[in-house]
Parts: C-alpha cells; structure tokens; sequence
C-alpha cells in the first residue's frame, strides 16, 4: 500500500471534526492525487459523488470495543467509525465540485490535512433510506432527545 | 494491512460475478471474521446494510487507464471499479442478514470466494438519487439502449 495523493483540508486537529449523526459534512478541500497516478483521474468529471479511501495516520492503536464520542456505551469498531481500527483505512463520501489537472476539489471532507490517500472510487448507487437501519447510533440518538 | 476475515461466496471465478450498472448483487454470503477480531463486531446486528474493504487478491497489474467490460471505451481506474488499482482495495455495500457468532450471513456480494476481508463498517447514510451524477456509465449504458 502506498499513497497516490495527499488530502488538502481545513482541518489540523482531529477535535475540530464534526462528528455523529447530526454532523454536517460540507468542509471543502481538495484530494490532490499525485503526478504518476493523474491519467487514473481520466473522466472522473463526470461522478458527482467519489468514495475516498484514505489512511488514518494519526489515531492510536487498534481498539476492537470503544466507546465512541456519539454515545456513552462501548462499541464494536466494525460496529463504528472510529479510527482506532485493525487496519486504520478511513472511507469519506465526497461530492467532486471540480477538477484542476490534478487537484479534485470536494466538499464533505472530514479528513485531517495531509492525509494519505490509497484510493478513489467512484460512487453509484445508494441504499433506499427507507431499507437503512442505523442499530445503536439511532438509539444513542433517540436517548439524547429523550433527556 | 492484515486480513480481519475472508469471504465465502458462490464466485470462484471473476467472470461469473454479474457486472456493470444493470447488474443484479444478490448473491449471498458470509464474512468469516478471524476468531482475534471477532469482539469487534460487537452491536453490529443493529444495521442493516454494511461496508465491506477487501483485497483485490487475484487482480493483475495496475492499469491506471483501462477499458471496462461495461464499456468499450477506455477510462481511468479512479473513475472506475476496475480492480487492476495502484492499491487493489475493493468497496462492497452488503445487506446483513444475521450474524452467527464470528459469522456474519450477508447478501449483495460481490467478491470471488476466500478474498481477505481488511475492514467492516457501517453503512450510515446515502446520497439522494437526485443528486447522483454517473459520468461515463450513464453515457455508455445509454448508447447501448440506442443501438
């Protein structure tokens, strides 16, 4: 595994990200993809939406159950999007608001600047929100509204 | 990078796995997850539908530009889902449909038998159809319907 770019974002410090269910993803950046692999972004105009898989090279050591800062209660990490993961790969949905060469200007970027990106993909399809359940973050949701 | 689990799956050959826009995931599965990780699927049952990264195991070389079996024109590997990627990680969204044990029964897969699983996580929101842009798959699936 190696990087074939870098993500350019407002953020410096992981405190700073917004975070659960409620938060609003809109922080812009830009996925800067490096010069050997820019003929892999042939077309990619055309995607509105782009999966981004990227490195969570600043979290801490592998946690299997954490609690995470959206609840109270422990979690399983495969149940959660903590960074703390036995492979620390990180996945953001981005919208492409434009291309310059090389450079992918999006929004919805809720990476740390200079993250390390391993891949982009791009996004096809959705799950009917009326088929999407969302098990403990629904419910860790609903407990804050009934407090 | 290390494998959390594998893939049980009816594919044993890339050719028989349906592909492109109009195709059909509903095959079903299992994620075998390794007995040292399986504390990570803790409260996993509560979602219905899952991100699966996984290993490109029997992929070829790179190919920063290549021309998909959906289409006959070339486009880049970002732009695609091509599995000849700089770093051959694929992306699956499964639909759970029990969790046995370490076993999690699954359907929507899309991956040959035994391919090395790298990481499991929610699946939390999507993208409004409305707002879905699919570049060149679009544009290729509607030349075939005027041909």
């Amino acid at each position: 595994m190696r990087p074939v770019g870098h993500v350019r974002s407002p953020y410096t410090d992981a405190a700073a990200i917004p975070k659960g269910p409620g938060a609003q993803h809109d922080a812009e950046g830009v996925l800067e993809v490096l010069p050997e692999f820019a003929a892999g972004l042939t077309d990619i105009e055309g995607f509105s939406h782009l999966y981004v898989l990227w490195v969570f090279d600043r979290a801490g050591a592998a946690e299997l159950v954490g609690t995470p800062p959206t609840d109270e209660r422990p979690h399983g990490v495969f149940a959660s999007r903590s960074p703390r993961r036995p492979n620390p790969i990180g996945l953001t949905v981005v919208r492409l608001l434009r291309r310059e060469g090389d450079r992918l200007h999006v929004s919805g970027v809720d990476m740390l600047d200079g993250t390390p990106i391993l891949d982009i993909k791009p996004y096809l399809s959705s799950v009917p929100d009326a088929e999407l359940r969302r098990g403990w973050l629904d419910e860790a949701e609903a407990r804050r509204h009934t407090e």
